[in-house]
């Protein structure tokens, strides 16, 4: 074991994760749990982000005791010298929850201060949860070494997170990174947020469902419609990748719609940061590797200026799922905020 | 006179523009030509771009020769320590412009070399003319004292420069800020960039006319088409920028229209970058006056949580038409790539 040993949780849209990682980086104890999806009762005066905060407490405590029974005899505040927390959406440099349209319940949150209080004396921090992978990426994974590159994490929606100037970028008040609420068509599908065509609805796992269910009512999606029972409504997005790789055209052609729309908002991107390295993490990743080929040509043909650059490089995270929760425990053991900046 | 003195030239699509600038800002002497529009005969083995480099030089020489008739006897070359030179397109870190969309001929110009050995001895640096723009704008402008900016300069095209955390953003290899080529709608018009529906085909002079000419054809622009001499095709931006500062309402609504477009793309922006002030620039400032309100209007209806963050302000620029040129001068008295980083 190197170095002060912190924890790292992920809350993410269906589960959360929490790890125990070392100074080295290296994983001691892994706990998971589902994501509550309770909303509080109307007029309760609760914000309905009470189950959440339970639940991060309950993982905390369950690696605080596998810390224990991996033979750290310390007491259980001693064990660890911080908890990083990722929560899905904008969280400001108080720790509040402001905006959290992946996360019911969770908008309008002192995650920090709830957090604070009941894992007390450990110290807390909070970030977004794309602001944390891009830091697993960056220190441990895939972004490794480079001094401008972008990670979008694509699960339900899209989250990113930059580095820019060889450091974290969090914008004038901790919001950036909300890639995935960039406009690409403004006649395109409504978005839980308040607007039109954002770029998760195209390019993200709920972005793949709805790509498929118009396949199906489209007629080109035939094998998968049968086998979810011939209502083009009750295709997902996983009947989708799995038809894929096991070879369905049409399962295919759909996973490549969704490609074309990644590749756009990623040279989008490009041409605003121009990084030498984007990482895709999240859990559509798996899909992703059927169609990163594609993914890649239909950048190039996006990007402007592509033959006057280098290549840009588009990678998968080499920390797959885990991303978010080791960065988390990167930031904790950090001065956080101030921090963000690489060791030369 | 304070400090050392540098030039700065600032080579736009229609006007090539030099001042000679102060250690403190101030401008001591200025100097226009038109931008040569003329390209190299096919099989010449020229780039075209000889006629550029040259009246860069004829600018320069002018402004030095003005600082002598102002007392300054010293020898030409030590009347300033460097020229900063703006152009429209990629740069790369030697200072060749790799893409200009906008500068016909320009593509795979040596600028930094030619212009070195033109002006020997004095120190040439070249960067991207949005990039000087948002200098000139964070050290003297409207910018100032911000930690995340984004200066958006509305020419012919959409031009952009960031400052992020406290610098200015170049990205990997010191193309960043291409803002003008995020798509915001790939089944809109075709781009001189090879893509289609770039932000610029909708916000930018270019865009303005287009938008003019399309309402001009559904006749919704009947006052303007008729000054225009009847042929939709013929109606230009101007038009309907001087229609719509006379009252007339089809122009306003034109303008309306580039608006809704501009807040657009802000939003995505402050989705990404989370600015705490974007500077809008560049020769449709003017014209944007009559529509700023509907702009910041439409920016918040468009930008994430809107709600749950503080206003992001939406400024014009100080310094005008200067804003490149006084941008430029600053980056030549500086280390340059080097630096850019905002003195605290």
């Amino acid at each position: 074991m190197t170095g002060p040993v912190t924890l790292g949780i992920d809350v993410g849209g269906t589960k959360i994760l929490g790890l125990a990682v070392d100074g080295a980086g290296v994983v001691l104890a892994e706990e998971k749990a589902p994501t509550p999806r309770v909303l509080a009762p109307e007029g309760s005066g609760d914000s309905g982000g009470d189950a959440v905060i339970e639940t991060i407490v309950d993982v905390a405590e369950r690696l605080l005791d596998a810390l224990a029974a991996d033979g750290d005899t310390r007491g259980r505040s001693e064990r660890v010298s911080a908890v990083g927390v990722g929560v899905p959406g904008l969280v400001d440099d108080d720790g509040w929850l402001r905006f959290a349209p992946n996360l019911p319940g969770g908008e309008g949150l002192d995650v920090k201060g709830r957090l604070s209080e009941l894992l007390a004396p450990v110290k807390v921090v909070v970030d977004n949860d794309a602001t944390c992978a891009v830091m697993g990426e960056w220190i441990y994974g895939a972004a490794a070494g480079a001094t401008d590159a972008v990670v979008v994490t694509l699960g339900t929606g899209i989250g990113g997170g930059l580095i820019v100037n060889n450091a974290v970028a969090r914008g004038a008040l901790g919001f950036a990174g909300e890639i995935g609420h960039m406009v690409v068509d403004p006649a395109g599908p409504a978005c839980p947020c308040g607007k039109r065509g954002c770029w998760e609805r195209f390019a993200s796992g709920s972005g793949l469902g709805r790509l498929a269910r118009e396949a199906a009512h489209a007629g080109r999606l035939d094998e998968v419609l049968r086998a979810a029972g011939g209502d083009p409504e009750a295709v997902r997005a996983e009947d989708v990748t799995a038809a894929a790789a096991a070879g369905d055209e049409g399962a295919q052609a759909v996973l490549g719609e969704l490609g074309w729309w990644l590749a756009l908002g990623l040279a989008n991107l490009a041409n605003i940061l121009d990084p030498s390295v984007f990482v895709l993490g999240g859990g559509l990743v798996d899909a992703l590797n059927l169609v990163i080929e594609p993914v890649r040509t239909a950048f190039d043909n996006l990007v402007e200026g592509r033959l006057g650059r280098p290549e840009v490089m588009i990678s998968l995270a080499m920390l797959g799922e885990r991303s978010g929760a080791v960065g988390a425990a990167v930031l904790a053991r950090r001065d956080h905020r101030a921090l963000a900046r690489r060791p030369d």
